[in-house]
């Protein structure tokens, strides 16, 4: 099922079906069709056919998607039918914003430590979690085999700490520095950048 | 210079570029290439040289780009050579998080104005800003002429907060609620939803 062959720009829409079907089975809805969930998706539905049927035929001509079962294959298909410990690094307003975010939890995530450089910060508490050393950084993120990594510091400070989460075994890592990082071609790395974004849609306003 | 027909994925990677060439000119650098500016942010330079020359030719074979011409036409291109006034709808831990961020400044955008429907953080500051009112929300932009807002409230609100804003005379949303909008064609969105973002590289750890 878990081909090289598959379009990376494929994988990525995978999350925005997923978060789409979710939320239709928390309304009740039992069945879907790749033209409904197009309509709300602002996507065709031959894209989103097309996408789904690289992972297998999930739907029958005239009937549509069991929309339980969809979900449950596509958490699978993203490894997102666990819940993946995740580190934040920094503890400034952004760092500590993601460490209480509530949207993390059913969806295959728990935010499990918190670093900062701040001796000021360090020992303080972001909900249940004591900030800790970026001094400890590695040893902490080794020993518990964490394998994925926010990162929510200045971009000054962002390619170290990105050099220090490599080592210490992270193989995804969500950057917030507006920065783009260089790391090993078995680490993945998405970006979240909102002037970029904001940059993206001035280009079009009059 | 500006066509319907050059794709969005192109425009897309423009504020890469820019935040890349801005970096070296604050390093003092004053020429680069496309193969240089390929390395740093892992592109290939065909595919810079192709992107950019939608817009002009910005270099000569053989003597690269000059860095501040460059960053100057691309702040152009993208309309970010000026200041864009943006509102924050929401006033949680992620809304205060954006209205103190200071990555905006120097990227074309200030954050005017913060909205709240929480009685207990209305009349507060965020910074130097007071929190209002979602009830004073479309009076208060339309009457600034604010035509950019960033979405920072829960998922369940972001659709209704979405068509008080279009009304308001709002043309680019940054939405950070994790549910797709529903726009009118004229109304650019941009999402931003960590959750989804890890789920894209959890499909790819072993």
């Amino acid at each position: 099922m878990r081909t090289a062959e598959i379009p990376d720009i494929v994988i990525g829409r995978l999350p925005i079906y997923l978060r789409e079907l979710e939320l239709l089975a928390h309304n009740g809805q039992e069945v879907t069709s790749s033209h409904e969930l197009g309509e709300r998706l602002g996507i065709s539905s031959a894209q989103i056919r097309k996408d789904l049927s690289w992972f297998g035929p999930f739907g029958k001509q005239g009937t549509g998607y069991h929309v339980n079962y969809l979900v449950e294959q596509l958490r699978k298909i993203m490894q997102v039918d666990r819940e993946w410990p995740v580190a934040v690094v920094g503890a400034g307003d952004l760092g500590r914003a993601l460490a209480r975010y509530g949207g993390f939890a059913h969806r295959g995530f728990r935010i499990t430590c918190i670093f900062d450089n701040d001796v000021a910060k360090i020992d303080t508490y972001v909900g249940n979690l004591r900030v800790m050393s970026t001094v400890d950084l590695k040893d902490e993120i080794s020993l518990r085999g964490i394998q994925i990594a926010m990162v929510a510091v200045p971009a000054g400070s962002a390619q170290a700490v990105t050099n220090a989460l490599v080592e210490a075994g992270v193989k995804a890592i969500l950057n917030y520095a507006p920065i783009t990082l260089s790391v090993p071609p078995d680490v993945h790395v998405q970006y979240i950048d909102p002037a970029t974004h904001l940059q993206h849609m001035t280009y079009y306003l009059r």
